[in-house]
């Protein structure tokens, strides 16, 4: 067996481990077009930021350890230029020689990643204007920021952009970023999304939404970025991370079908059409766990598994990939932001009935110092109560709530489960009930019929004729620092004696601070025969929508 | 509807808020021996060591607040003295006044805890000796701190007892911790419990385990603890942890069953024998959800779910409490140590079969700065791969990693589904391989007969002609520096050109450091027809058995 691997990064670095594992008499060959393999690539920005100090920390493994430990010919420098399926041959150019020629193989991988998108923007070749993928790029951001550049501008708001943001803020530089939605980190919701752009503003960032670069152009104090609305900005460094595009080349060229956004299609066990020929990691279009749809999710968790799947089935193994859930999570600043499953606006796209409901809990005990606070929203089927995916954002523990989640998705789960899981609990770590079991008793509540939710969206949409009634159950105090607008203020102690001033005529949408003397409240009005609904979430979450 | 709540703490205050959202017309009187309702009792010993500055931070609700939110009937320092079931009546005394009256009730929902453990030994009613049950409790302790005890002696090295330590040692108590078992914290696995002892050892806590307390007398210098060794520790203050016992008292002269242990016998609704009178919390016999025997665990999360399934059965919804899975974690220092599910002794003593495996990840990326070691162990079925149980023992990320393992159990979910979980990586959080993808990978290796290991007590309690030859993989540095007594060394590395060093004639017994070169060796080795097995956890569990 002669295993030929292109690409030698997450994907393509698991796969030949796990073929060497399963086999010690196959020949592996890695073609890896950079000089480095099994790089840290979601290190980077932290590389530039000086958190992490050395460079050689970022080399995951090298070319000598895996000739050494698993007796993998590792050739970087080596470009992939075709593939002959027909021969079962691949061109390889030795981009320091410049020498081409043909290796051939039982069974090809391919992992070639995906490439930083460089929209097709006058002055994209300006120097100062870069994209994040590899070492070399990482080398060149870094010494930008180490001369100075006095602006960094990061077009694009995504996970990588908002971690150099970060970086380049942490280094000092004053940065803009400028994000074509109306929001940052597109994969969320974006009301979800509003204690980050807050976080960014704090620090002193300049976030345009809804902005984008139109044109870039050398200018006495570095490259001026002209942008959509007219204005521009200017600084010596251009971050270009709207995205990234499936490196499909090699498999187009060959014959081998991609979807339409250029991932090449694989079966579940990373088979392109060519049985002898498989790809995995960032290239691959993947099934959507959730909704069941192609889709494409570079993460560096799928990728690995994705290697392994692929040397598990040519080495005779059992393995199917189960599709991919997007599960992902960002720190900004002193927040973490993270998701797994369908987010709402992806449930609405596929047209698929959801509910939801918002949490807004501590990390831990708020009787124990340090408590932070989070918002958790959870999106579930209305009939079933199946969890269909989860988002949180806030401060120490957000991670550790969306793990729980992503496995209660993996295994199919409803929100039924939520109420019955047993987390650990001591005051520094969770509370005795955690907020995934808050969420599961708002989501059950919902779904019983014991606890009518109404979204604040249904609420502020509605015709003046068909508007709630707005009932604020805070105190006085809470009233008067702010509330939704219209709304009339009885507190949820003095509710029972105040019922006479509860209009009985019309739909009552109730709210309070985070949703739990909402719910009260609720439960109050509705034995007493009125017609109510709580707010999900509360003030908080309207706070979170208005932005 | 009457509803009587005997105990206003996590249970009985759960099952109060619960049915008044379930009902604004039902009577609703919590009966509590104490001053206080629903206090942290989980905060009581960071009081102690002024972690938690504020006593009124222990207040989680005031019989007042349950008063005007909940329109609870809340009588304090009122003790259940009996309960006539023929009547539906139980007898109060009002503990402030001496004053007896009956009480009528519909339902009846006894919360009454479990209270400490005074093991009958000679001088336990010497001042200075405590137990820590409430906040009249806390209060003593706390004042016995500030004059200054000292020493202080622990007498058992459960959660609450090494909660009770740090806190004296922040407090620069000089301290010693009695614990008749082998080993601290017994509901783990001893060996997980190695690194725990070390830290108490190196913040200077005197730790005597396989040791118990056989009398107190007063000496000149505090309180002369008499040890069953003969030797004997001097403190102003002595602690007396050796567990709990439910307060069953109510429920037995009443005629209503308990366990073995004393819990009062439930059904899943909560419901004891008489379909009248429910019982929840520390107080009740519940099933163990792994084991499916019944069992004692005093827990606040499910203490609380459980007041709430009764409320919900009262109340006409459909509630059942599913048993509990003793999810616990621990914070002793820099450590935390924590727990779901059946652990090995426990499957041992109910003769389960079950398979083991190690790992020792870091809790997150190691090019990140900050990244902490951690032990995960996991228990599973030899058969199916269903996930029995799991400890884990380490710095940060232990309880996600628990949490995560707790929900997989809660979905009867298996190894081979660990491999495939899809959990939020970015370098601050975990890893593209989390530690939960690598006990996965580990167990199914072993599972699917590619990755043979052999528990090390296999390898060191065979007979001399029945042992396996021990073949230590790591660098010649590494072992140099320690290995396994009779153990060879070939570098990983070096192996494949070795080979004509290892016998053939043999079971080899394969390891390194942490098991992930040994699992590459005993793959080596096995396609070269040798008859190996790799020793799971390798060294670092070597060590952590070792103690």
């Amino acid at each position: 067996m002669k295993l030929l691997i292109v690409g030698g990064v997450a994907g393509g670095a698991s796969a030949a481990a796990r073929a060497r594992r399963l086999s010690e008499d196959a020949e592996i060959v890695m073609l890896e077009r950079g000089p480095d393999v099994s790089f840290a690539n979601c290190g980077l920005p932290y590389y530039v930021g000086g958190e992490i100090a050395k460079r050689e920390k970022l080399l995951v493994t090298t070319p000598e350890r895996l000739r050494a430990r698993f007796r993998i010919d590792v050739r970087t420098r080596s470009s992939v230029e075709a593939i002959d399926r027909r021969a079962k041959t691949v061109r390889v150019r030795n981009l320091a020689t410049g020498a081409e020629y043909d290796e051939s193989y039982d069974k090809l991988i391919l992992a070639p990643g995906a490439a930083p998108i460089r929209p097709p923007l006058p002055g994209l070749e300006l120097p100062g204007i870069f994209t994040l993928r590899n070492l070399e790029d990482v080398d060149r951001i870094k010494a930008a920021v180490d001369r100075g550049p006095g602006r960094a501008v990061v077009i694009g708001a995504g996970f990588i952009g908002l971690e150099l943001v970060e970086n380049f803020v942490r280094r000092g530089v004053p940065t803009t970023v400028v994000e074509l939605q109306d929001q940052v980190l597109p994969p969320l919701d974006k009301e979800m999304t509003t204690p980050i752009v807050a976080a960014l503003r704090e620090k002193g960032v300049e976030v345009l939404l809804g902005q984008s670069a139109e044109a870039f152009e050398a200018g006495p104090e570095g490259i001026v970025v002209r942008l959509k609305s007219g204005e521009s900005r200017t600084g010596g460094l251009v971050i270009l991370g709207v995205g990234v595009r499936p490196e499909n080349k090699l498999a187009v060229e060959a014959g081998l079908a991609v979807g339409p956004r250029g991932g090449i299609r694989v079966n579940a066990q990373m088979q392109t059409e060519d049985p002898d020929v498989y790809a995995v990691g960032d290239a691959v279009e993947v099934r959507d766990f959730m909704l069941g749809e192609p889709t494409q999710v570079p993460l560096a968790g799928p990728a690995n598994r994705q290697g392994r799947i692929a040397a598990d089935h040519i080495f005779g193994r059992q393995a199917a990939y189960r599709g991919t859930q997007a599960t992902a999570v960002v720190g900004v600043f002193h927040l973490t932001a993270a998701a797994t499953g369908a987010s709402e606006k992806a449930l609405r796209r596929a047209n698929r009935p959801y509910r939801k409901i918002y949490v807004h809990p501590a990390n831990h005990a708020g009787y124990y110092p340090g408590a932070e606070g989070m918002t958790l929203k959870v999106l579930f089927d209305p009939a079933s109560g199946k969890l269909l995916g989860a988002q949180a954002v806030g401060g120490g523990g957000v991670d550790k709530r969306i793990d729980v989640l992503a496995v209660a998705i993996q295994a199919g789960l409803t929100v039924y489960a939520l109420e019955e899981m047993e987390l650990a609990y001591a005051p520094q770590y969770g509370s005795a009930k955690d907020p995934v079991n808050m969420a599961g008793f708002v989501a059950g509540g919902l779904l019983r019929g014991d606890h009518p939710q109404i979204d604040l969206e249904a609420v502020l949409g509605a015709s003046e004729a068909e508007r709630s009634f707005l009932l604020d159950v805070r105190g006085a105090d809470e009233f008067a620092a702010g509330h939704i607008p219209g709304a009339v203020n009885i507190p949820v102690d003095d509710l029972r004696e105040r019922l006479s001033e509860v209009p009985r005529d019309r739909k009552l949408a109730v709210y309070c601070q985070v949703g739990q003397r909402g719910y009260l409240a609720t439960r109050i009005l509705l034995q007493r025969g009125f017609d109510a609904a709580n707010i999900g979430g509360g003030y908080k979450t309207y706070l979170l929508h208005r932005g």
